[in-house]
């Protein structure tokens, strides 16, 4: 039954793309050195490379809060803070795993359509006892980009807040779990959004877009790279077979499908939600500026839904709706249709949303 | 140049097996939901718990150290012991992972072949200072089987140190990294090697034997697995796809070939372990139990090998041969003749061995 | 010089009160037992089951911040979430602590006069995700009484806040490093402002009121109670000579001199408090309801305080005063009489103050 | 009834030295910054300077335990492991301390009388796997001197350790609990058991020898310096009146009697251990150099001392007497009589022993 439903719950409720499984399958030919010294690591280091412009060195693992926790713990001290929005991934939805691997603090700060501003951190940071032994010593910023309220920074909010960040003393990661979307959306080069903004490590997901469990963290600062093998160990981030995570992104950055499937999701949602909005009683959470959508439907609209073949997360009041590239276009039409016809049956319904 | 080497570097070296394969291949199909909330991850369950002939409780992961700092977890209090062999992996090959996930040390004891003796445990654990809060307080057992070395606990070894665990209030792991290889070898039912033998939790290792990158914590204790998910995430080993994993786990246990698998490679290192005994001034650092030779060759013969086209470990002045079940038998009989070639050459390096 | 400055500072600035060193100097009579298996332990505990009006476990320590880590990891999980108000001591002044003794995450809240509110935490609690393994989950409330800022719970305040907490599964701690200076100002049983109105576990401070690195872990849940002398030891906090601790708290509750030091020191700051909330330009950051003092005062007083012979801290614009029991009256007078002159000499600086 | 026993638990269980007390009662005159910002902290600072015959810093505890944590907490790295003894107080009888202050690995070597060799120690590190990912990275070295066996690491020996430790990357931290005890029996100068054989940082004890609750962390290398008050904050191991602790430790080594103590409580032991080693039946566990014996008494004296006025520890089939600096003369009599009575009402027993 549950085949015929059309699923907005997540960009991780689908498959593979294509050639990403092919790169898989046929990684595993020939015999090869395990825990990541093998030419398909290799490949996608260069691969990561020629992406942004510069050498990096990348490290492949499986899971996305390890990449944002190994990350973390690469520019950690003992005794620090870590100043990250308080909707962000690692301080919501990660279980303390950030701070069981770097022993920090999350430090969390408000800020508009969930993104931080650059004069609150700066306020933030100068009040933040550097130096006196009674206070956590500020030592990272994380940026979740896209946030996971779908909202985007700018590659000039970016520069802002990573100078600020680095004027304190403190280095800067971004959590790019659905980086694909971002690149997609602000049509700019990843080095833009990245390290020529002053960020210094990159927690880049492949799974979200196409990949099978292929994660890669992704070092601007050389002098990061040193300590990561231990830290990925510690964690349980090694992957014996590693290179099965390394083919698939080295093929994933080898063209520009993974920004086709990017762009054509976050469309996929504009359309979505530009038909959602328009409907009455309906208000939007977050701006639509990838692929999810937070809104606020009617309850009548969302019993509707929950009724027909449809999947979708509620979060309190509100709800979630995330299109895939491939999301069936059938599947929106009558999402929208759904909802539009709860609607009419229950005008009232409008006044008690 | 490096397809045309023999490999015997380890088990994890080659690819799938083609069932395996095709598993993960056809487990993208559809969408279904994200962490193991999936039917997959409900097959896999099914048949493990017909594998072990009880209810168990699986979970799909990784990394097979994140399997043993997981399932090690979930056994600890916060200011415990873990009792082990000195040369277990999570003493010497985890980086301290368990530690992290736990906050537990671990006790190191000696002991014959590699493995841990009923009496001896029975002696530390007396000894140990339970109650007294200057001293770390014994929570767990682990036991790897096999051992790093691999050799093997008979059932009745198993059962003798479960008891001694449990009569001082300690819960056993058993690390199962090759644990395809230990059931090929002792000929055994599951059942019988772990939780009628005393142990609680599982960590059930498939990446060394076919598959990719799919480890599961296997719970025998149904009071464990609650706070698995939790351990889990907090450890950054729930996967986005997790599916993918459980694929491949499932299709594993589906029927007899992993033993198959693990019965062929444990045979060829038994072949190439009697080839190399035969020789002279060769001797054997463990007994060959499973698909591992731990061997002492004359220098001359190392050197020989290291020339000729085959990969293998050096470990001080032992070397490791690991062989696969596909491995090849001219690499075998390339290995055997250039060994003895070698030695024939330089009869006098066997003085000096 | 610095003897003839009048210390506004802390109350932990001061020495000891005259029976609470006789208590410690004749503990060193004869010999005991280490580690708090002495009579003066003992002593403690029977004179902390009077206070209490039942019987209660309490464990001497030497730090507040130990005492409040050792209490918090004595109800923790491992993957757990301790909320408090964001100006808390455990939040903002203990370099990280709570989180390494616990491995848990703080989730600050906000509260008017520094206080938590029944309401806020019922929905923060009500949106924790309990049960969800992306999210911490919620063991811990910790109140702090008085807060950090000198602000009082009501009796009845607590009971709301602690009816909220256990309904959704929390335990409560409460900090009371000040606990003295709470009970003289409400004048109520200390049974009525903890375990009666819901409290767990207290953090007893008697080094703010007299005694000299004195503090309590006091227990009103047995259950907890076994845990702690393993939590204590691992976190370097059992004292060799502990009845040097638990002397001067056995003698501290033995009658009712703590109770009329903390009285005075409320009312020193009582006095003080209102003298310069008379004076122009000057506001109160907080209701001073103990011995603590947060004011902004016209930056030419506090520039004049400071070449003055006044000892105090600059908390960014604002001022913190803290009066002892025996704080001078000439320094109280000398101080307001240094912000008047100052005042009155500069009256423009009312207006950009 | 047990002020009329003859007590040989520990050196802890007596009170404080007559000059010790009287610091701490002076300390507590006038007011002084909190935390070790005071007169008394710089004092101790100078005196342990003069002391070592070199600038150094030093932090005033409360706990052994505490002081051990926070210098190897100083010391380490992320992933790190620690070379101990394996009878080492830090590895035995500090319930995990050091490990959760450090995140570290203890690696527990033997030797000889309780000691580290220097050749076993090289053999260790030249397989510890240096830059291997998948192994803990040595970075630390703990000496107890003298042991927890009474045993002394002469200085030679102690340079050899730290130079094979050095030359391996890692740091040099002395356990001193009694140092004192150390220095009176070598008669060597403080420096010369410490920095000049290379010792990195030093907990030095003066609790055992007369202090109440009174450790120092000694810093030589003053890099170290910097990171450990944050260190100690976030162990809980500040103390809101550190004076109190400073003041007796500036006091402690501002002359001799430290020594003369040590240098009594050590000839008391040697008298004691030379009467009953010469008794029938009676064996040495290990040499006795300062103030503690380590023997095996036959059971039918240890069940007569055990009846008699007197306290001392059983050790498994061991017995540990430790003598104080003001052990009572008649006590020890009494003890060594006892003893010989016992044996020679039952002189079968020896056999038995």
């Amino acid at each position: 039954m549950s085949e015929t439903r059309y699923d907005f719950r997540s960009d991780n409720v689908g498959g593979a793309a294509p050639e990403i499984l092919e790169a898989l399958v046929t990684a595993g030919d020939g015999t090869t050195a395990p825990y990541g010294d093998d030419d398909h690591t290799r490949a996608m280091n260069a691969g990561f490379s020629r992406l942004f412009e510069r050498p990096v060195q990348a490290f492949p693992l499986a899971s996305g809060t390890g990449s944002n926790s190994v990350a973390l713990a690469s520019l950690a001290n003992r005794y620090g803070a870590i100043y990250c929005h308080g909707t962000s991934h690692i301080n919501v939805y990660e279980c303390g795993a950030p701070e069981m691997f770097t022993g920090a603090k999350l430090v969390a700060l408000g800020g508009r359509d969930f993104k931080l501003q650059a004069e609150s951190l700066e306020e933030a940071l100068s009040l933040a006892g550097r130096g006196n032994p009674t206070r956590v010593q500020p030592f990272a910023l994380n940026l979740t980009q896209p946030t996971d309220f779908g909202t985007l920074y700018r590659p000039a909010e970016i520069a802002a807040l990573c100078d600020v960040a680095h004027r304190h003393g403190l280095r800067v990661h971004m959590d790019g779990a659905r980086f694909a979307n971002a690149i997609a959306a602000l049509d700019c080069a990843p080095a833009e959004l990245t390290w020529r903004a002053g960020v210094d490590v990159l927690s880049f997901g492949a799974t979200k877009n196409g990949a099978i469990n292929a994660e890669a963290v992704v070092v601007f600062d050389p002098g990061l790279a040193k300590e990561i093998p231990f830290l990925m160990k510690r964690g349980g981030q090694v992957l014996s077979k590693a290179r099965f995570v390394s083919a698939q992104l080295a093929r994933y950055v080898a063209d520009d499908r993974w920004l086709e499937r990017a762009r054509q999701a976050n469309e996929n949602a504009g359309w979505l939600a530009r038909e959602l909005a328009a409907l009455p009683g309906v208000s939007m959470v977050a701006p639509v500026e990838i692929n999810m959508i937070f809104v606020r439907l009617p309850e009548v609209a969302v019993t509707a839904l929950e009724r027909g073949p449809f999947h979708f997360y509620r979060l309190g009041r509100d709800q979630r709706f995330v299109c895939r590239h491939d999301q069936e276009p059938e599947g929106m039409e009558a999402l929208v249709d759904c909802v539009r016809k709860a609607l009419a049956a229950a005008p009232a319904s409008r006044a008690s949303s």
